[in-house]
């Protein structure tokens, strides 16, 4: 741990990390006795690891979970990640659901991809935060655990700064509510932990994950952020840590108390019933376009 | 102009280049009519651009511009500064002044860097702020101008959200009054200036400034961020205005307006009575402590 000066052997290590993770749960409020959480996994090393991580906590923490892994029909690439997730499940032992979004909602994320202009990872994104709200949903669990990390949040938490997005900067929380019945909150466990610790974990666990090796990699614009934060950190080992509890602590309450809840205000989208900031959600839109555009007749 | 995809020949970049300083003094309320100004000149190509840009606007706008440089006492580098800034003075035919640090407080700036343990960057920092301050009151002027540059901006905006620092947040701004009596304001003309910008503006209007070559230059530990935020602006042309002005409009309003003026509320130092957040300001206190160091006896 060059943070805090720490030499671990791998025992204390795996011990040292839930406990963060535990330590992140609890602060966050992000489960309760008795919750039944739902874990997104893609088969890389960040969600592979939390479903480890979490499976250890839930018994002494009193929670339940389950997984789940989108098949997002990236040819030559989603078939692996559903498989190194299925593996991983499966050696843990924790039940895993396969939903691909061609079956659900009538695309892949290649068509996407090839019909509408948006950036790929932009699309990915809207499509994952989408499916798998809509699929904890009406499985009927209370939380949505996703593997985003330290280096995630400082990311976008620095983009937003750069680009001055007041909206994108209040909603870079740990743990959010939806505010509407029956849609889970989605957490972020990993909200305070350092990918570079989460890949010892899962080594040290002996968890097979995907290696990177996504099609799109290469083509989001915060990809340079992301070089600069690994060496910002390398430099000053903390800097992420700090630059994220500064967000939460200082400013995101300011921005808010100054600007209001009006920021991110969320209604249901008129088509879905989910989470939107207008009459219509993002994926809804996009969903109609796409199909639209491959002739395949409309939305729901 | 590439962030407004913008071709100028060099007359008509002159006239754009001194428009947006006029722009930045008149948004921030930095100067009024009959406003007496001291424009703090290093020698570098910042500073004397800010002379001749001011010199040029202070027609117009009705105030009054006078210069000074500090030597600070850095061995064969400070006299060159010198020189350089007097005779870009002197071809503009503005009034300059120089001041020994030397001879005014007593010590040079290799000496204080010699026997104290803060950064050499920091140290010259708190004392060339000091010193400026100090003469502008003594020969009675309204504000003193100072080249920062949009660049210096968004460097310390980064360095504080990442250090996570409230108290150097709410100070980054463009004008400041002391709210002392007689003390002036600082103002920073460049705050919405590019160096880029800068650099052709002193070459176009051909000012012959010191080249960088201060000897304690590579030793600031936000070089780093330096190079980051000149790749960004490279990669996403506007970026840096984006990030200040975001700051300016709603990040500091909303951390001012969460956590009161407290974070910044300045006294008058004990010794000198120029503003200090404590009892005796910071550099009364280094004076102190090298004067003592150098065995040359106690402050004022």
């Amino acid at each position: 741990m060059r943070q805090a000066n720490l030499p671990l052997c791998e025992e204390h290590f795996t011990w040292w990390f839930e406990r963060r993770v535990e330590r992140t749960l609890r602060r966050y409020s992000m489960v309760g006795p008795g919750d039944k959480v739902l874990v997104a996994v893609s088969g890389g090393k960040d969600s592979v690891s939390l479903l480890c991580a979490l499976l250890e906590l839930s018994e002494e923490m009193g929670f339940e979970i389950s997984s789940i892994t989108l098949d997002l029909g990236i040819s030559g690439y989603s078939e692996a990640c559903v498989e190194a997730s299925r593996r991983v499940a499966g050696e843990l032992g924790v039940e895993h659901h396969v939903v691909s979004i061609r079956e659900r909602y009538g695309f892949t994320l290649d068509e996407a991809v090839r019909v509408v202009r948006r950036p790929p990872c932009s699309t990915c994104g809207l499509i994952k935060r989408y499916a798998l709200t809509d699929l904890a949903r009406e499985m009927g669990f209370d939380a949505l655990a996703t593997g985003h990390t330290l280096d995630d949040m400082a990311r976008f938490i620095l983009s937003s700064y750069i680009s001055a997005s007041l909206d994108e900067l209040v909603r870079l929380t740990p743990s959010s509510a939806s505010g509407l019945p029956g849609v889970p909150k989605r957490i972020k466990p990993f909200y305070e932990t350092l990918e570079e610790h989460i890949r010892l974990y899962a080594e040290i666990r002996g968890l097979e994950y995907m290696p990177d090796g996504c099609p799109y990699a290469g083509t989001a614009p915060t990809d340079f952020l992301r070089a600069f934060l690994a060496e910002l950190e390398a430099r000053r080992p903390g800097s992420l840590y700090s630059m994220v509890r500064g967000y939460l602590k200082h400013i995101r309450p300011a921005l808010q108390a100054q600007f209001g809840d009006g920021l991110r205000e969320l209604r249901s989208c008129s088509k879905c019933g989910l989470p939107s900031s207008g009459e219509v959600c993002a994926f809804c839109r996009l969903r109609e376009k796409v199909l639209k555009r491959l002739g395949r007749g409309g939305g729901p």
